[in-house]
């Protein structure tokens, strides 16, 4: 019997009541395998923890969570409660951080029976690696002057060491797939950083000669994402361009509920940690039809990242036949609700 | 007899072609309007200049433009024969900083008859006023060690005064349309200049009590861009933000090339400058069938900025009739050359 122990934090708005439906398909699959459970262990660590605490998560929080196979999470922020910059860093940014899950990978693919604002959304399947640890997400900088002279200064840090562990993990993927990788870049505009950035690209490049790569500014990227999605396979990005060019990727898949997120620590020293691209969606909380796609897709990829890749492909036909089979929450244009569509997909999983 | 003196650089690839269609149309808005003329001066300032000269432009480059009205500008760039960084910032950007044009406009909008990749692009319109000084595109910034150790800081620079102005333009062009405006931000991820745009754009509301406001993070915006354009009317942006935001727009227009800017300089000590948001193509350059409306577009802009509003409103006119009658280029679906949509424009509008 494998036991796989998982921390838990559901986070805010309906990270609680989709992290509930996608534990419920990691049950049903540990079901299905016959020799594999899971021990999971909540953490209520969210915006009310901070009203009532000042803080998102215990002194300790993390010593607690490092004796965890994985981390599970849902949503963490809800600006009317507390300002994101301190819900976020001092939660899911911290944890990413202080973790070293300095990678961040994001599929996005052309699901049917989802409805997409493309006209020809067909057969596009791409993932976006992203720089989850550095770049544009700096801590450096802050302000100075006050009235009409204040300014604010940010630095951006791209170190050799970051940047070429996400670009050659990137590689990495894209053998395993179709072998062709994207870089995103704006050394037209960006001056210093980005420049660096290809340089690093082109270097590591060499190491992988059967590999087609390509180079795009952010913007024409981000325009081509929307005008010709299936010309990707891999892309690997910044933090910042990850984080932009993965929201795009949700919205071409037809919503943001449906897509997944793994941040993977590449030492073995702590957890990774799987959360979807999501937020927590106060304004539609509370009512049931929370789409637990992208949550359930994420379990998936924590299933893959466990070692159950098998099982992790079974999660996935199981929550594509339940969409083709039209039980859809609202946002994908069903009126079925969270518990429903999870329910079916269980049922699925299990006649599997 | 009202003349207005333009300089003009075609600049690289397709510029050449687009440009030249574009003061075609220029010159019939002139005949039509009966009491206007324009000068026009061309400067062959590009990548085979610089080849040449070993620099973008002339030392007295900047002191010549001064003295026009405007500079209109086709596409700077040619990765094959001169790294970007060096050439857009030996001219492009260049006069961006250097003559102040600090404030960047970008018009998006549903043309009928341009096959969108949006199922459903209706009746969009839009606005990006883009930060064009300072934030992201900043020189401030370096490497540091070599090999492994090698790290680079990029310095993203936001001053009060660029913010502030940025977001009144937009607060100022949002009540001159339909009351809305939206600020691109992304102050839960970047720690310092994000959190300081959003006070300045807290602050700078107060006095606009009429304007309804929204303020989205990038990629959640990015991703609405996609999945419901309509919601937006004005929408104020960082350099970075802004940029990815306008290729978006053009994306889901249909072509980016058709997609209008304007540089505009706001204390009257410099020209201002036009220029679509399109590159220079080298690779459909020379086979005569760049869509030239982004150029059109963009001298119809140019025509507002001189005074002649109910001129640029013909322009626009002509330009949608001829799209509407069929006659495109191929990148929206057409058969024409460059030559025929210019002419049948130009024909409309000395009919109108
Ligand atoms: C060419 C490049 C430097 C430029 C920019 O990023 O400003 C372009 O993309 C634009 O939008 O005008
Ligand atoms: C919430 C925010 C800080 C976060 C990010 O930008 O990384 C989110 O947008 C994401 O993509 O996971």
């Amino acid at each position: 019997m494998i036991k796989h122990e998982i921390a838990v934090i559901p986070g805010d708005g309906i990270g609680n009541e989709v992290v509930p439906a996608a534990l419920n398909v990691l049950n049903a699959a540990a079901e299905v395998h016959g020799g594999l459970s899971f021990k999971f262990t909540e953490f209520p660590w969210n915006c009310d923890y901070y009203l009532k605490h000042g803080m998102m998560m215990p002194e300790d929080g993390l010593r607690t969570l490092q004796s965890f196979e994985a981390v599970f999470l849902g949503a963490v922020g809800d600006p009317a409660k507390v300002p994101d910059h301190i819900s976020l860093w001092g939660l899911l940014i911290k944890i990413r951080r202080e973790f070293e899950q300095v990678i961040n990978i994001r599929p996005a693919k052309y699901i049917q029976g989802i409805v997409s604002p493309l006209v020809n959304p067909n057969d596009f399947d791409l993932i976006v690696v992203r720089e989850n640890s550095e770049g544009e997400y700096s801590e450096v900088g802050g302000r100075i002057h006050k009235g009409e002279d204040q300014m604010a200064i940010q630095n951006a840090i791209f170190t050799r060491k970051g940047t070429e562990r996400a670009i050659r993990y990137a590689f990495e993927l894209a053998a395993k797939r179709r072998g062709h990788l994207t870089s995103a870049t704006k050394s037209n505009g960006i001056f210093h950083s980005m420049p660096f950035w290809d340089d690093v690209f082109k270097e590591v490049s060499q190491d992988y000669p059967d590999t087609r790569t390509a180079s795009y500014h952010i913007d024409a990227l981000a325009a081509f994402f929307v005008t010709r999605p299936q010309i990707f396979d891999v892309i690997v990005a910044s933090n910042l361009f990850g984080d932009i060019l993965t929201d795009i990727g949700a919205a071409i898949m037809g919503s943001i509920g449906i897509a997944p997120a793994a941040n993977i620590n590449l030492n073995g020293k702590f957890p990774s940690m799987f959360e979807p691209v999501h937020g927590s969606a106060p304004d539609i909380c509370g009512k049931g039809i929370a789409n637990p796609i992208g949550q359930i897709w994420t379990a998936k990829m924590m299933l893959d990242h466990l070692g159950h890749q098998e099982l992790g492909q079974q999660v996935l036909d199981a929550m594509e036949a339940t969409i083709f089979s039209g039980i859809k929450t609202p946002d994908i244009g069903g009126k079925a609700s969270t518990q429903e569509m999870t329910d079916d997909i269980c049922s699925r999983l299990k006649k599997l």
